[in-house]
């Protein structure tokens, strides 16, 4: 009986949660097992009282839980029966919202011009100019500031855009819609790498290339998706998740379907051969292009999701580059918001994690509806640029079954032997287990006008599902 | 010590070789441990003593094996370096060789009328009326059967094709060049899938096709291919291999990539929309059309590495549907050859084993060159369509670099933590190990004019690296 846990020579201990414990024990000659533990609710007893409300009973189909998981069982078949189609372009986002006047849209939730990170205010000033209400980027700093613009967050006009997220009244988005649930989800178009808005640039470059996703690359896209009566988004997330992307942050696969798929109809819709040819280069030479379509098709399936009474399930994850919020189906337009954690990954030579900004961007739209993070597994070579091994991206994969409804039969991870990919955060599995979603995501310098300095993963706040549980105990209680 | 090798109260043996042998000692109540071994050369002396020649001392520099493991050296070395690019589309196989007149190029080694598989003799018969050499099926036959008609392998012509691998002077070819050596390389065109003359369907249908392939798409990809001044096909091979391609069975991602890589050159190299568009829509259609240009581009990579005195390389698996052969860098132009094994996979419904054709096309020079089964650790997508496991797909790139001389630095595989792929197959280490090389491929049905019925993996004989082997000592030594 040497050396077993009731071995009296000397003292031994099992001891739960707080691993530090064991020292003091291990010091004195004892001998501790250190068991990985710790409270629902993070030991907030209020907390870990609103999650035991939420908790489902085997023996009571009535109860609470039960109740939730049926609403969770809707939203999850609302999200596998999803079928996101590029229906269309419109040149102005002003074409579709007419009384947007001199409204500015921006990632995350709504934010003080003061309060915002360096890069959206630089992506603000961009925009003025873009628009030609300011000349210079002086003049529309003060306009800003004395709250000239009106300013509203994407997704309350059911749009999603990456970083900054900046969309102005001219400027192009993508049309949306899932066939499946009749509703409609937009974004902005893909600038490209480099010197760009959304990181908060807004040189004479960058207004120029504005311009130019305006008035090329919109109508000649526009009449490519139009001539083959629209994209299949689902189809080429599905397929990507084959070769090698997240749809996230590696959307290479994604974009050579999206160049084919309007290659072919381009050939002959008449647009002008220099149009077209500027077009597909420009689409070509971005391997990220496709990642404001993943994000609106991730829009497009998870609002079909969302408005389920009593449904846990998050339905947007948006950061505005200070906070991070959440959304859940059954809590209406309430946004459950926390200061954002800045991402930890590899960095571009010559920068490092002291310059990186806040995570930012609604571009985590991407994992509610189950890419991203959650379907790291399937993206090895996305691994790479933000360092970890292949074993560790399948890893987060796994973890994240740990939170989510249900597997979604329709996106297969190859290196999980095709298994769905996990589908419908739940907000109370998150309390439960102290997992949060693990997003990944481009890091951007904290000032503006510098842009993407690396990429990696963050995870999103637990402080925004504990209050996102504390409110749909309330509510359904 | 009881139950131990050295327990005298009942027999204990430490069996080597057949594992049947452990039987009898089992049965009689005593315990028998197996190791699992076979002899080099499969028990053959003279083969053993061969490859104990061809051996590496590591005491002596001037040895034979360490000479052939220089000469190993460089051939590996020039397979990574090379640089195949797709320079041009030849019209008509003619404009490259001149003197073909009625010569008709097919996979494998030489085989006669007689012995030829039923899908080559369809191929062949099909090639005719295409030609117009004959009118109907049965004029074609006769003319063949009387050897009216000159064959030759496609690799005697610096050339592959898949499954029958019919090239006739009419038909189109792609000319990969490898620019790090100089040398030169040919395919034919795919005619993507179901009934097409590669795997001996001769009607209507496929030789209108086989006049699209000539009068339309090999004009336009021309055009394409010129205005981009060429494409990089090793660079598109590398991305596919982080795509989930292994660049043989599977082509989706290359293919894609070969779409974006034509469709931004084409947008305005001056071709008729019309064939533009039905171009692209063919490509875009068959996510196999970059097979051929796989293949070519391996035999541009492997060309360079053969020709090498003493070298063990192996530089090109053919099959004809009757014998698979391999040629050695070496060995000069001497084909080893023995009977094909028959593809074990999985069949599409309506079909089964029985009816499947023994190895046929000269496509497995994508294995010589690390793609196929050497990278299938890069394809789990694939592994699906052969039946197996991604821990399976994985394993066979292990065993490949058993037999391999090199990891091939450019060639990326991502569940393998991006190791380099197996480089190189070394016929010493084929017949020391007893692992033969692994090959993807589709699986034709053994009548002409069915076509595909299914997908597998196959082993190339071991008695073409037996005979090489002893060609090599008798060479050497």
């Amino acid at each position: 009986m040497k050396n077993s846990l009731l071995d009296h020579d000397r003292l031994s201990v099992i001891n739960v949660g707080v691993e530090a414990f064991t020292r003091s024990v291990r010091d004195t000659g004892g001998q501790a097992l250190h068991v990985d533990w710790q409270p629902p609710g993070d030991g907030d007893p209020d907390l870990a009282w609103a999650l035991a409300q939420l908790a489902g009973d085997a023996d009571d189909a009535d109860c609470i839980g039960a109740r939730i998981d049926r609403a969770n069982a809707i939203a999850v078949e609302r999200i596998i029966a999803a079928q996101p189609v590029l229906a269309d372009v419109a040149l102005h986002a002003r074409d579709v919202w007419p009384d947007m006047a001199r409204t500015l849209l921006h990632a995350g939730a709504p934010i003080a011009w003061e309060r915002m990170c360096g890069p959206m205010q630089g992506s603000m000033i961009g925009a003025l100019l873009y628009e030609g209400w300011a000349e210079t980027p002086q003049a529309a700093e003060t306009m800003l500031a004395r709250g000239d613009i009106r300013f509203a967050q994407c997704h309350d006009f059911g749009a999603v855009g990456p970083m900054s997220g900046i969309i102005s009244p001219s400027m192009p988005v993508f049309v949306v819609r899932n066939a499946a649930h009749g509703n409609v989800a937009y974004s902005n178009l893909s600038e490209g790498i480099g010197r760009v808005l959304r990181f908060g640039a807004n040189g004479p470059d960058v207004i120029a290339r504005l311009r130019f996703l305006e008035t090329v690359l919109a109508p000649t896209i526009r009449a490519a998706v139009r001539a083959a009566g629209g994209i299949d988004l689902k189809a080429i997330q599905a397929q990507a998740l084959l070769m090698g992307d997240e749809v996230h942050s590696r959307n290479a696969a994604a974009t050579l379907q999206f160049v084919a798929a309007i290659a072919v109809p381009l050939a002959d819709a008449g647009c002008a051969p220099r149009a077209a040819r500027e077009s597909l280069a420009f689409i070509a030479a971005n391997s990220q292009f496709f990642l404001n379509l993943s994000m609106a098709s991730s829009k497009a399936i998870m609002d079909a999701a969302h408005g389920i009474d009593g449904c846990s399930v998050v339905t947007a994850i948006a950061r505005n580059g200070v906070t991070t919020a959440i959304r859940v189906s059954g809590l209406g337009g309430t946004w459950f918001e926390a200061s954002s954690d800045t991402p930890v990954g590899l960095f571009f030579p010559g920068f490092s994690q002291a310059e990186a900004n806040a995570d930012l961007g609604d571009s985590a739209i991407c994992e509610t509806a189950g890419f991203g993070g959650f379907s790291l597994a399937a993206s090895p070579a996305l691994v790479q640029l933000v360092g970890g091994t292949v074993t560790e991206a399948i890893a987060y994969s796994r973890e994240m079954y740990e939170i989510t409804v249900a597997r979604n039969s329709t996106l297969s991870l190859p290196n999980l032997d095709f298994a769905g990919a996990p589908c419908g955060i739940d907000i109370r599995k998150v309390v439960d287990t102290g997992i949060r979603p693990a997003v990944t995501t481009g890091i951007a310098h904290k000032s503006p006008g510098i842009g993407q300095i690396g990429a990696g993963i963050v995870r999103t706040p637990m402080s925004c599902f504990a209050q996102a549980v504390r409110a749909l105990a309330k509510n359904q209680c």
